[in-house]
C-alpha cells in the first residue's frame, strides 16, 4: 500500500494525520476502537508517526503527559468515543495541571448517528471540558486541518491540554477542497509588560525597607535559563527562593540553584510562608491548600503577606525574570549552586524503611536521570535525599489525581532515550495504572520503577487520625489498607514482561537497585517497607 | 468509640450513613480520599455497612453495576473528586446503559475551597452529567437527608446511576436540625396505560393480517415474571421474541424461553430484522447500530417495518405483558422452554479455540450460575453454546465500554453469595480493569474467570477488514495487537492473590474448568488460544 499511497491526503482521516506532523507532532499515544478505525488506517503505512499502545487510556494520557513535559512539544493521543476520553481524564487532569501541552484526539460516532443515541453516545464535551483548555468538534472532512491547527495551536501557546473531537464521518468522509501544507506559525513570546517594571519598583521599595520576600516559581521558572536569574536575584536580595509542594518538573541535583519547596502538610505549609511579608509570584498562582481543613485558612499566606505576580503560567519566565534583575540593577553573574554531595549508602539491617530506599537511590542516581515521582507518603523524605544528589529533572503528580508515575515515565523516557528514568512509586497509586509496565516492556523504554510497598494508602491513615480517628476500625481499615492479600509486585510486573525482584532489606534494595540502574530494559523492583 | 456513639448523627457524614442505611442500602463500594475521611469515620465502626475497596475507581462502579443488577437494589459508591469519578465513569456508563440502580456518592471540596482552584478542583457535575440520570449536590449538612433520598429514589425508579456530590464540608459540618428517619416510600408501580390496549388492538390487526410479528424485549422483560409471558404471547401469535445484541441481565438455559438475539454485526443485524412487518418494543428503544458505518443504515429496521411500543424501559414490563396478554384474549398457561441440552464436551488436540472453551464451559455450567460475559470477539459462540446449558443469568457489558467484566463478576457475587459466578472475559478488555481480581481474593468471592487469550483487540482487525485494510501494517498492528510482550494472566492473578492456570489444550482447559468450578474462592483461568 505504501508504494500507491497518494500524496495528498483523500479523506479528513488523511488530512488530520497530515496536519499533525506539519505540527511537528511524531508520537501518538493511542487506544483505539471501531470509530477511529480510518485514522488507524491512515497512519498504518506513515513511518514518521510512532504509535505507542497503552492498555488503558489513563496510561495513554499520562504517557503523553511525560513526554510534553520532558520534550516540550504536544504529542496526540488516540481515544475512544466518551468511556475511551472518560479513562484518560484522571492524567489529563494533572498534565492540564502541569500545563504540559497535549493535542488530545477523541473519536465519536458519526455524525448522523449521534441523534440515535447508540449505546455508546455520550456528551463528549460535557466530559471533556472540566479536563482541557480547549476542546473543538471537527464539523466535517474539509474542517479537519483548521480544527486541528486551532487545537494544537491552544495546546501549546496555553501551554496546556486541547482536545479534538474526530467524527467518525469526518474522518472517512472525502475532502472537498484543496488543503495546502500549513505549518503553524511560531508562537509570539511574552514580551515584558509595565508590569515587570512595576513589580520591580515594589520589590525594591520593600528590599530597602528590610522587608522578608520569597519569590515562589513554578511551570518554566523552575529550569534553566529562568531558574540561574532567580537565583542571583535572590541572593541579590536576600529573598528566599520557593516552589509549590508538587511541580511539573523542576531541575534539581548538583549544580542546580536550591529552590526550597513548600511542605504538603498544611499546618506546616502555613508556618513556611508565615514569615514573608512579600510574595513575589513568578510562572504561578498564590498558594492554597491542597485540600480543605476544618477551622484552617484556605490560602497558605497570611493577609499581612503581599503577593506580587511577575508573570503568569503562559508568560515567558525566563524573560519575565531577566526583566526583572535588570529592572533591580542586579547584574548578571554566576550564582551559588547546590555541590555535589549525594548522602551516603544506607548502613545494612534487617528490615527496609522509606528512608533507606530513598538513601540508596539518591547515593546512586545517574547524572541526567529523570526522576518521576509519585512517592505521596516518602515524599518528603526523598525530595530531601536527593537535594545534592547527580544533577536530574524532577517530576511530579501536579494534580493529586494518582496514578500517574508509570505512565509519565513512558513518556519521558520516549521523549529522552539517552536518560535514565527513575520512576519512585507508591504501591496504591501504582495499582491505578499498573498496565503501563506492559507498554514500557513493549517500547523497550530505559525505566526502573521502584515500588514503595507500605501496603496501605498510608497518607489516608495519617487524615484519618487528623480528624480524629486514632484507631481505625474495620470498616476504615477495609477501605485504607492494602493488605490480605499482599500485592506482590514482582510477580505482577513479569506477568506484564518486565524484569522485577523484590527487596527487603538495605542490601537487597542496594544489589537489585544496581542491576535495575545497569539494564537498558524496563526493571522493577518491589521494596517491601518495615512499616 | 462504638461504645460511646451517638443514636443521633452530630455531623453530615454520619447523618449520611444513616440515610443510606435507612434506604436498605447495606454495601459501599469505595475508593475514598482526603475529602471523605469524615465519612470514612462515619462508617467505620458500622456493622451494617459492607465496605468494599476497589484498587480504581473502575473497579468500584463496575461492582456496584454488578450488584444492582443481581440484587435489584443499589449499592452506594464513595469516589474521591472530579478524578475519582473520571476514573470510574466508564463503568457508570455502562450501568446507566443497563439501567441499573447504583447511589453514586462523589466527595468534593469544602465549599469555600472551590473558589480559590486548588490542584484537585474539578467542574463535577460537568464530570458526572453525561453519565448519570440525576445530580445531585448536597449544600449544607442538614441537606444531606434530603439529598440522599432524592438520589435514592432517582436511582430506584428510573432505574438508572444517580450522583450525590458530597463538599467536605457539608460531610464535617454540625447538624443544626433534628432529622427523623424518615426511610422512602415505596415507588409507585406503573399502571398498565391506554396504550397498551391500543397496541393490542394493532397487534391484533397485524396478526389477523398475517403481518411478520417480532417481540424486541429488554431491562426485566428478560427474566421471569415478564418472560414467560411473553413466551406464551409470542406462541399464540406466532411472533419471534428478540433481544438486543447486548442485555444487562438475561434468563437463560434449560427451562427458560428461548430468546433470539439480534446479532452484533451490522449487516447480520439488519438482515435479521429485514423480515419482520411490526416490532413491538417492551422495555427498550427501536433498536440501532453500534457504530456507524459508511453506507449502511443507523436504525437496523427498515421503514417499511412498524414499531410500536408496549413499555418504556422505566415501566413494569410483567404488567404491561400481562396486559397484552389479556388484550389479545390469550389465556395464562404452560409456555415452551428450552430442554436441557448441553453440548458434549470438546475433542482433545494440540491447540485451543474459542469453540472449545465456550462448548467446556457450557457442558459444564452449574445449575444457578452467573454468567458475566465480556467475551466481544467469541460472544457469538458462547451465546450459542450456552443455550440449552443449565439455567442461568447472562450478563453483558451493555454499553459498550470496556473492562467491566471483572468487576461486574464482583457485584453479583457479593449479591448472590450462593451461586458461581463464570466471568468469560476478553483479554484486552480484562486488562482495562484487572486491578478487580484483588478484590475479588480479598472478599473471597466464588468466581470463576476465564480469559480468552487471543492476544489481540481481534474485534477491531475484524473492523479493519471492513475498512478496507486486510493485510495490517506496522502502525496498526502496534495499536491493535497484544504481543511482544505476551500478557502472562496466570501470574499476573497470582501477584493480585488469586490462584490462576493457564491451559493451551481442550484437556489443560477441561482440568482447569473443573478446579476453578471446585473452587469457593476467585480461580483464573488464561486459556491461550490458537488464533
Amino acid at each position: 500500500m505504501s508504494a500507491t499511497r497518494p500524496p495528498t491526503p483523500v479523506n479528513g482521516a488523511e488530512l488530520l494525520r497530515d496536519t499533525l506532523l506539519d505540527c511537528g507532532i511524531s508520537v501518538c499515544f493511542a487506544n483505539p476502537g471501531t470509530s477511529e478505525m480510518h485514522f488507524v488506517a491512515a497512519l498504518d503505512h506513515e513511518p514518521r508517526m510512532r504509535c505507542v499502545l497503552g492498555l488503558q487510556e489513563n496510561v495513554v494520557t499520562g504517557a503523553a503527559d511525560g513526554y510534553g513535559r520532558m520534550s516540550g512539544h504536544p504529542a496526540a493521543t488516540l481515544l475512544h468515543l466518551g468511556p475511551g476520553l472518560a479513562n484518560g481524564l484522571a492524567n489529563l487532569h494533572n498534565a492540564r495541571r502541569a500545563r504540559t501541552p497535549i493535542v488530545n484526539v477523541v473519536g465519536d460516532h458519526a455524525s448522523t448517528h449521534l441523534a440515535l443515541d447508540a449505546p455508546l453516545t455520550t456528551d463528549i464535551e460535557s466530559l471533556a471540558r472540566p479536563m482541557s483548555d480547549a476542546v473543538r468538534r471537527v464539523t466535517d472532512p474539509d474542517d479537519v486541518q483548521a480544527a486541528t491547527l486551532e487545537v494544537y495551536r491552544a495546546a501549546r501557546d496555553r501551554p496546556g491540554v486541547a482536545t479534538l473531537i474526530l467524527p467518525a464521518d469526518a474522518s472517512w468522509g472525502g475532502l472537498s477542497e484543496q488543503h495546502c501544507r500549513a505549518p503553524p506559525a511560531a508562537p509570539c513570546t511574552a514580551a515584558a509588560s509595565a508590569q515587570v517594571d512595576a513589580v520591580a519598583q515594589a520589590i525594591a521599595r520593600h528590599a530597602r525597607s528590610g522587608a522578608r520576600i520569597g519569590l515562589l516559581l513554578g511551570g518554566k521558572a523552575l529550569r534553566r535559563p529562568a531558574l540561574p536569574v532567580a537565583g542571583r536575584i535572590a541572593e541579590a536580595l536576600g529573598a528566599r527562593l520557593l516552589c509549590e509542594p508538587l511541580s511539573g518538573r523542576l531541575e534539581r541535583g548538583a549544580g542546580t540553584v536550591a529552590v526550597e519547596k513548600i511542605p504538603y502538610p498544611i499546618v506546616k505549609a502555613i508556618e513556611c510562608l508565615a514569615t514573608l511579608d512579600v510574595l513575589v509570584l513568578v510562572g504561578c498562582k498564590a498558594p492554597v491548600g491542597f485540600f480543605a481543613y476544618p477551622g484552617l485558612p484556605g490560602k497558605l499566606c497570611g493577609d499581612s503577606c503581599e503577593i506580587l505576580t511577575l508573570s503568569a503560567a503562559a508568560d515567558d519566565a525566563a524573560i519575565a525574570l531577566a526583566h526583572l534583575q535588570n529592572g533591580l540593577g542586579i547584574r548578571p553573574g554566576p550564582v551559588r549552586c547546590i555541590a555535589f554531595a549525594p548522602p551516603a549508602a544506607p548502613v545494612d539491617g534487617a528490615t527496609l524503611t522509606p528512608q533507606d530506599v530513598c538513601q540508596r537511590i539518591a547515593a546512586g542516581l545517574p547524572e541526567g536521570a529523570i526522576l518521576c515521582d509519585e512517592s505521596l507518603t516518602s515524599m518528603a523524605v526523598l525530595y530531601a535525599k536527593t537535594r545534592a544528589a547527580a544533577a536530574h529533572d524532577y517530576l511530579q503528580n501536579t494534580g493529586g489525581a494518582i496514578g500517574i508515575g508509570p505512565p509519565l515515565a513512558i513518556g519521558a523516557a520516549l521523549a529522552c532515550p539517552d536518560r535514565k528514568v527513575v520512576n519512585v512509586q507508591a504501591d496504591g497509586s501504582a495499582m491505578y495504572t499498573i498496565q503501563a509496565l506492559w507498554t514500557q516492556a513493549r517500547e523497550r523504554l530505559n525505566i526502573l520503577t521502584i515500588i514503595l510497598s507500605n501496603r496501605s494508602y498510608a497518607i489516608l491513615h495519617h487524615e484519618m487520625r487528623g480528624v480524629g480517628i486514632d484507631s481505625p476500625g474495620e470498616n476504615s481499615r477495609r477501605m485504607l489498607d492494602l493488605v490480605d492479600p499482599a500485592l506482590d509486585f514482582a510477580q505482577i510486573a513479569r506477568g506484564l514482561g518486565v524484569e522485577a525482584v523484590s527487596a527487603r532489606t538495605p542490601r537487597e534494595f542496594a544489589a537489585a537497585y544496581a542491576r535495575g540502574l545497569a539494564a537498558s530494559a524496563p526493571f522493577l523492583i518491589d521494596a517491601v517497607l518495615c512499616t
